[in-house]
């Protein structure tokens, strides 16, 4: 099984074409200027004399921007990001360390501290700085950052691996791990695809922690990852290793490591996991928490975390085509991801809680310390201090095409939507496909195939209700002879749906769900405070449409809860009314106000 | 309006009377051992060489502990108990500075720190010394705690209200206020009575705050008391400071402090006040937030604030009888104060949340910090580092008859339905006020008076459903020729209560009480996850007992809300069961498991 490349699909029209004209136009821009304005292009200079202090994670930040222009820069060049780019590559080669060593805060402070902590992130930044290195490499040809990344990896491959020498043995923030394995894919070189399975393998041999306040799980250092059933720890670590486990176990045919990445996987999607797709119950090390605890006010559910959940997924349909990986990724990628993007491209979530009451962040009126309790906060920001949140989103929607097709000799697999025409090659053979959808909105696909005989598997999600033919591991399978054009309507229609009973947090609650969307009420669109708006299990949903939002919403038959003044009476009253809903990616985008994906129950 | 001190009544039977037996014969036992074995009684010794370091409270610890001595040495003496007193006074006396300050902690260490910081709970502990010398002097007729007291008292005096050279205006922590009151009725002494007063009226004058983390509003400190109108800050210095307020309104007829007691009284009952008559709603400063913020998991609601919740309704009944204020102390006093003390009378809750899922005490499982979110624990304690609580039980509950009369020149006023015989003189003339009821369990009140012609006001509360005769302010008046029963009936049954729709955390939720008590529901009584456990308005409710608890329980019609093996589902399902509620006073007497008044709703 094989990805198929987001360089071989040009997006058509529709949802994401918006979406990605919306990141080329505003998201790519606003991110630079804050990141110029905080002073993280400036940090490359190394200037000793700068009165900026860089963070440690700085690189970072800048590296998935330039993976982002590296994506946009392959579909239509821009000159003027190209250039910051080179400007960048220029300074990272002229002020890297003799030995290969770059990172912009430790070759100016700290300069004897270097390699000397795993929660410093360093190799964290190596590792989007090679992503972005290949990224750039694929799509202009230009390999002066490449071949510094190389020059770098091999320094730490002699440290880590060769040597023994470093004062620790993985990183406490993950991705060098999956960003070597792109890395061996990009130069053949298979000692980084080696180093890879190095860090893996190691993690977790003896418990490592991260600072002095965290157990080992929360750097999935408490086993070896072979040993690992659960998802434990910092959500967004967790999921950059798991991608990279799963790369692995595809590389290596790894078994063992394979068992890891299903077991993990089903553990997340069946007991730790938002209906949006968020991961991370706590903000309290960012973390995975203990299964069925999902609070929704509570929620951390970082963006970055839903991103890598969505890759994981995506990895692991190349390990065994099974719907529940695909629907994963969808569920992550229209909800627990996309919800972090404001419909301006200008603003971000790094959290994106399912209920927000705001007056909860202001109740502790008697002592100084704000939202002590540390509750989400309300409104996407421009920028953030730990920023790694906003460039995920400038590199992630203009790659969205990777979570398109895969294919074996003799199929192609159809996961996503999106309108789109890709060029697949098998085997030698060249066949197009095309998609015509209206989704994620619309329920209709047509699937046009041409180029040869060949197999096609289509994905007939958990939410369908059109498709009625028979299924294999949740997908429809298509012979086209020569070309041809597969029509599918899943129907999907706006409907309850009711969490585990051992979720307490959302028991004697719904959410209503039409297809790939997560809905939600907010405030502003109702006029009762939500959680005094019930509805009941027949309640009949209407499709309607903000012209203000531009997003269609739903009208829900529901009843308000109605008191009189006092603060406990033995009488209760409810009212008849309308509620309406919108898609929980367009939450927020409004005033303050509340806003709730889990709505309470009447009958 | 006079207060008919607890001294004459002598309660017979029932209920009271097994918990006074239970605070002589177990709790003032256990709190001494527990207070002994953490070096608060030998802290009096005062001994620079102790390896253990006192703490600048522990003072306030054993004072209240010596005023619960105190009353039940007055109905029966306890030559064990009061030998252990008598060795304490003697301590304080011997070791109490020339000028009388005493504190175990500041006469020790930091000796150059005394009464400089009004966080520093000096005048508080010297206020529960007050109250615990005059108590103990009422009880014994030993007048040297008191002496000692007094001259402290003179000293504070001269230091803060004569010379104004004390380093703050007003002491950070409330409690000297009203006790200076209690010195004043005892000693006769006007000036204790304006040294008060001055605390009060300085209080908020000039904007004080404790440490560098509290907004003045925490210590009550944001405005002049006569300007207040909302129940602010710390809920026990709020309490407490209001008690004082209230005595002085009435010592000094002062309309503009009964005026601002009345508007904080409402604001406490009206919007911010557990179902249980617990306050304080927030751990962050052990404070009251905002209107109608009462959520049930994070609630603090501490034994101290309930307590002191019914010692302010109790005073205000002096200045306007009305039954909001009686219904309120027995509110307080039936589920709020009570559930701070186990069956077992030797374990203590400090907070007292209205619900519980122990597991989330434990979810952050990948950082080292217990509980970072700072939910309630779960399970009573024998001592804690701040046992503020214990102590105030020790001192509550043999007084609690403080709590049953009130008179005026010509009318008894009955508030609390407790079984017992009471002395009542009134202008020199003697009556015998005779309560026989099953209180709080049944719903009968049998009171006998004799003495000669008087009217009698007695209160019908507000969960009343058999009483229909004609009330003022709540109360419904008799007049006694000679001597006469009245025998009232409130035929009180379990009902659902519903709170107002503004409290955000019950929405869609209601509790049930039986007159006075709240009832909860236990996991160890139910077989579901509680939160799963939906009700239906016009469920049938049956009484039952438990013999393991020696608690009425309440049998319900209830439904089970039960769901597949699926995190999310299209699918819901009720099925039909009975769920078990027992009095929340009663919760945590069993093994650690959820608990919840608030029940979710069905229709």
């Amino acid at each position: 099984m094989k990805r198929v490349d987001y360089s071989n699909t040009k997006i058509t029209g529709g949802f994401w074409a918006e979406k990605q004209k919306l990141v080329r136009e505003v998201t790519v821009k606003a991110v630079y200027d804050r990141f110029f304005e905080t002073g993280r292009f400036n940090a490359f200079k190394c200037d000793e004399s700068s009165p900026v202090k860089p963070h440690i994670f700085w690189d970072s930040d800048v590296a998935k921007w330039i993976e982002g222009v590296a994506y946009l820069t392959k579909e239509k060049r821009e000159y003027g990001l190209e250039e910051i780019v080179d400007g960048v590559v220029d300074e990272i080669v002229k002020n890297q360390d003799e030995n290969g060593y770059f990172n912009s805060y430790f070759l100016v402070r700290d300069k004897d501290k270097r390699l000397s902590n795993r929660d410093w992130h360093e190799l964290y930044c190596l590792g989007h700085l090679i992503e972005a290195s290949v990224a750039y490499y694929e799509s202009t040809g230009k390999d002066k950052l490449l071949k510094a990344m190389c020059k770098y990896t091999d320094y730490v491959e002699r440290l880590f691996k060769t040597e023994r020498s470093a004062p620790y043995r993985t990183p406490g923030h993950e991705e060098i791990e999956l960003a070597l394995v792109r890395l061996y894919e990009c130069t053949g070189e298979k000692r980084y695809l080696e180093l890879s399975r190095f860090f893996v393998d190691e993690r977790g041999v003896d418990p490592e922690v991260i600072g002095d306040w965290t157990h080992p799980e929360n750097s999935q250092s408490h086993l070896p990852v072979r040993e690992q059933t659960t998802a434990e720890g910092h959500a967004v670590r967790a999921v950059y290793l798991y991608c990279a486990m799963a790369d692995l176990a595809l590389k290596y045919n790894d078994e063992s490591l394979k068992n890891a990445c299903e077991k993990i996987f089903d553990n997340i999607v069946n007991k730790r996991m938002y209906i949006t797709g968020g991961i991370g119950s706590s903000h309290h090390g960012e973390a995975f928490t203990v299964d069925y605890d999902l609070p929704n006010m509570l929620a951390y559910s970082e963006s970055c975390a839903a991103l890598g959940l969505a890759l994981f997924a995506n990895r692991m349909l190349l390990l065994d085509n099974d719907s529940k990986y695909s629907d994963t990724v969808e569920r992550a990628l229209y909800n627990g991801f996309l919800s972090s993007i404001s419909l301006s491209g200008n603003e971000f979530f790094y959290t994106n809680p399912l209920e927000l009451m705001p007056y909860m962040l202001k109740r502790d009126t008697s002592v100084k310390a704000q939202n002590p309790s540390g509750f989400p906060i309300t409104r996407r920001q421009r920028v953030f201090e730990c920023s790694c949140c906003p460039p995920n989103i400038v590199r992630f929607i203009p790659s969205v095409a990777n979570l398109m097709y895969t294919h074996s000799d003799n199929t192609i697999f159809v996961h996503q939507f999106i309108n789109g025409k890709t060029e697949i090659e098998i085997e030698g053979k060249k066949y197009t496909v095309e998609q015509e959808t209206s989704y994620p909105y619309g329920s209709q696909v047509k699937i046009k195939v041409s180029g040869g005989n060949i197999r096609v598997g289509v994905r007939v999600p958990f939410y369908n209700q059109g498709y009625t033919g028979k299924t294999e591991k949740g997908y429809a399978f298509f012979d086209i002879c020569g070309e041809g054009e597969i029509s599918l309507d899943y129907k999907f229609e706006p409907r309850f749906v009711y969490a585990n009973a051992n979720v307490l947090h959302d028991a004697n609650k719904c959410a209503i769900i039409n297809g790939p969307l997560v809905y939600c009420m907010e405030g502003c669109d109702n006029s009762a405070h939500l959680r005094n708006i019930v509805f009941d299990r027949d309640a009949k949903i209407t499709k309607s449409f903000s012209e203000e939002l531009n997003v269609p919403t739903l009208k829900v038959e529901a009843e308000q809860l109605v008191s009189d003044e006092s603060l406990y009476s033995f009488d209760t009253r409810k009212e008849k009314i309308q509620a309406t809903l919108i898609p929980y990616f367009a939450f927020a985008n409004r005033e303050e106000c509340e806003m709730t994906v889990w709505l309470n129950r009447g009958n």
